[in-house]
């Protein structure tokens, strides 16, 4: 230790001389000073420097925690943020939505970003805090499916936008009531509160309805996995009632993903909390706030899936009484409640809340964006974590491996040729047969590009044994195929593991369902897999009977002494006999 | 699409079934109301809803970002956040720690934890909102290495205990110069404002200055890796200047990890900012609050590493005036100096704000927690990351593979029997030769226990070629074998994945470095066991030889017809040619 301290002090004085000699200029620019080694602190000095810290502050330092680690995942994550505000908005209004995306080079590592949408707008009294102020939204409190939750995404986009460039966002926004209004505005990071730059009522603009939103921001753009491309293509499998148009540096026109259903999502159902979710400190929280005046009212009132018997009953294990004053119920009692709450048998929350994208979709978009030879889906029924209602959705594409494979059609007819199959792309998702699977996670609909390891789908995957399902797989890693498959999470609240939602906390009750889903879609690939192993063995079988089979006249013949015409009808009978018996 | 939400239809119709009969109780107890679903939202409706969402709701809600995923982990979460506090308390005030951690189990799923340190107090006006308010401290907006950075955990430990047992905190804390504080708290996580339940100044404490905190939360407590136990004692082995009593359920006392070294750390020097750290965003927030009249001297004072040369190159590549007033700077002007910075050369930042732990206490560390046979050490210069300098040092411990083992000491004398070892555990951190190596990563000395797979660090392990050093290791996995290996990273800003801070962001340079460390230790234990290798074959032969000797000696007699006194001494001689001629 001493030893090493010694280095560590030479170095100081090193750096102390450095300066010395540096504080040669004149005053008016005087170097650096290094701060002295102040020795030791009492509690008054340390208390001087006790503050308070602005949520942005937070944020800006540790933007990673965002999605803005990097230029490249942070032009992803500035179109991911509006993109899924848009869709949201769209949704809540009832109105199919119509994005306009472009991404325009303006320097070697500056972008400007413009997502537009046909949604309901925002009125103008919001604009500022929705786009300049973190934690600030209608997502967070309600309890109902939504890609945003937090109320962070876009104003973090605004904020590392004016990080990097100087200037915060741009907003035009018209509701079907006003006119459209235009601002800039600029985010106060220290005190989280947005400065109104520019503020402009626009005579025309070019649509009825929508919000249009701006930044310029330092950013890489580069095509392939987990680009924004990638991002585009996700959204358009998990949202075909969108229609988006995507206008990328290098593209010549943009590329329109057309809308394959016309019909908006059922916009979610807000529900109340359930009883299993909620926590001792968030009941008392709740009991002081209710304006029931009785407790079983309460318990009726504040919460989904309580009707009078269940509240009884719950108060009795508590021994309280049903008549008692929720506000002057003291913690202990409020613990008997709790505790009370935890034993009593309460059905599980409505998923009316929900709204996942359904098997035939799932179907539907695998086929649009994978040229595979099977699909298969499963949905789980809706359960519930910390009590909060999710359903998990799976689909697997796959594809035979093999540069010549055996194909068999509705009928049975087998063909032998196929075309060779790529390494996977944002154009086919499938891979190579030799390469792990490819995963597309989603949650409420939005993709999730990053972090794939650290993520609960992926365990559930590596946890599951896919050799019982004819694909190949080293202990611990993902299944080897050319195969996607796809895990779909709704839920009124997604656990993610950041802020930057990439991936999802692996609460044991979601690796479970998404395990179940994984194995009910895998049974269906297996059975499909053993069949086409069962038809290709068959195939060869015949084959080689097809090849011999003129022989095998040739030495009937000889031996019975039959004419060539029966010769003929024998191997035709023996064919035919051959054709019925082969079972598939 | 349509017959999905059918059957989601069917679904919904049968809820409002169920709560339409039971509506029919009294009306003071009337059932819960399943809020209507809501059909489209127009924008005015829909900005009702929005609003600023308080930052202990977020975390409340987000919990598991903080560490709170569940019960074990929250225990663990909790002892680590105070004990962070008091060591980097202790580390300021100059006082070689005295910690006591006593973990009391109250019920099944409660449990009351208390963490003690002799540190310098703190002033009364600053424990309700330390303890109480999120986002508060003092250690955010200092460049010095410190163990906290967030000004988050100590008051979500408090946050979380709140809300599963309904009661907040209890500190004491006394400073040299003021009487012992006795302070109850309750989180108000609406306003993320702490309340005063109790203030009560003590005549007496048993301490003359430190501080006690003390929490119920809902826990598990469990040994084994990952576990409270594993937590304490890594922290042992990163800050052998600590002495620790360590109670946990089960134990009959408490058990003491005595101090290794007398010295305290040096406090870490505070540096300011360097150029290459700060974006246009932040230099222009510089620009506008700095006191320095000219730009020239802006450069020099508010950042480091810039005297009067570099700030006149600065200023001339960005083609503005070294007697520009920095206020009046406009944003194009401040994207030239930007620009301009990031084509100037400027030294790195000052190392003095990083404290590392030192070759000699990493290998002290590991003796004393693991029994191998051989220790390497590697200490990597200090680097940067976004204007952050960070330090890597990197230890390895190995022993010898087999149950039966060669043992050389350091006069080359070989032993052939060494003790069984068992799988790893607390006690002992090595394990098996066939069981992946075990990783201990350490950031500012805190040990990090969870996310091992999603951390910065273990991508470096994992890109290591463990080959080239004598360790087996498949693709894409850790290196197998019975070893351990120390990371530790120093540095100012600790760039963490998530709150919670439990692994490391793979920012490029730090990847880099880490590697760079692995390389140097690896070579070392490389070296050591190709050396091993051939003492153990020379071994092998010396023990063919040994035991064929005697024979030769027989074979030597009868051919030669010598005396038995000289065959016994003609085996000597040859034994002692061989022992000279093997050479270790």
């Amino acid at each position: 230790m001493a030893g090493f301290l010694l280095a560590q002090d030479l170095e100081i004085d090193a750096d102390r001389r450095q300066t010395q000699q540096r504080q040669t200029g004149p005053p008016e620019t005087r170097p650096e000073q290094v701060a002295a080694r102040t020795k030791h602190l009492t509690a008054e000095q340390m208390a001087k420097a006790q503050k308070e810290i602005s949520v942005s502050e937070f944020f800006a330092k540790n933007r990673h925690l965002l999605g803005f680690d990097n230029p490249r995942k942070s032009l992803l994550t500035t179109i991911k943020e509006a993109v899924d505000n848009s869709l949201d908005a769209c949704e809540e209004g009832g109105i199919l939505p119509d994005l306009t995306i472009e991404i325009h080079q303006i320097e070697e590592d500056r972008f400007r970003v413009v997502i537009e949408d046909n949604g309901p707008g925002i009125v103008r009294a919001q604009i500022p805090n929705i786009f300049g102020k973190l934690l600030y939204g209608s997502k967070f409190h309600s309890r109902r499916q939504s890609r945003g939750q937090q109320g962070i995404g876009i104003s973090a986009a605004g904020l590392y936008g004016q990080m990097t460039t100087g200037k915060g966002p741009t907003i035009i926004s018209k509701t079907k009531r006003s006119k459209a209004h235009h601002f800039q505005i600029q985010l106060d990071s220290s005190k989280n509160k947005p400065v109104i730059t520019k503020d402009e009522e626009l005579a025309e603009w070019h649509q009825k309805q929508g919000t249009r939103f701006e930044i310029g921001l330092e950013a890489h753009y580069k095509r392939g996995l987990r680009s924004a491309d990638d991002y585009i293509k996700q959204t358009a499998v998990s949202n075909p009632h969108a229609r988006i148009s995507y206008l990328a540096p290098g593209m010549q026109e943009a590329r329109v993903y057309e809308r394959a259903v016309k019909d908006v999502p059922e916009r979610a159902d807000e529900i109340k909390p359930h009883p299993y979710g909620v926590e001792l400190g968030e009941l008392m929280k709740m009991l002081r706030a209710t304006n029931s005046r009785w407790l079983s009212g309460f318990l009726q009132e504040e919460f989904c899936r309580v009707g009078p018997k269940v509240a009884k009953e719950i108060i009795k294990t508590a021994g309280l009484s049903e008549r008692s004053y929720p506000s002057r119920i003291a913690r202990e009692e409020a613990d008997s409640l709790y505790r009370a709450i935890q034993k009593t048998k309460i059905s599980a929350p409505p998923t009316t809340c929900l709204s996942p994208i359904g098997e035939e979709l799932i179907r539907e978009g695998l086929m649009k964006e994978c040229d595979a030879d099977f699909y298969a889906v499963a949905t789980r029924p809706p359960s519930v974590y910390r009590g909060n209602p999710f359903q998990i959705e799976v689909g697997i594409a796959w594809s035979r491996p093999g540069e010549e494979r055996l194909d068999v059609d509705a009928k049975g007819h087998i063909s032998k040729t196929r075309k060779k199959r790529g390494t996977y792309d944002t154009e086919n998702l499938l891979g190579n047969a030799d390469d792990p699977v490819r995963l597309l996670r989603f949650a409420n609909r939005v993709p999730l590009l990053s972090q794939q390891s650290g993520c609960g789908f992926t365990k559930s995957v590596l946890a599951t044994a896919w050799k019982n399902y004819g694909l190949s797989q080293s202990r611990g890693a993902l299944p080897v195929g050319s195969a996607v498959i796809l895990i779909h999470m709704a839920s009124v609240w997604v656990p993610f593991t950041s802020e930057a939602k990439e991936a999802i906390a692996p609460y044991p009750e979601i690796l479970k369902e998404v395990k179940l889903a994984l194995q009910e879609a895998g049974r269906k690939l297996g059975m499909h897999i053993r069949k086409g192993k069962k038809v290709a063995s068959e195939f060869q079988k015949r084959n080689y009977i097809e090849q011999y089979l003129p022989h095998v006249g040739i030495g009937l013949q000889e031996i019975l002494g039959i004419s060539d015409e029966d010769r003929f009808e024998l191997v035709e009978t023996l064919q035919e006999a051959m054709e019925t018996s082969r079972k598939i």
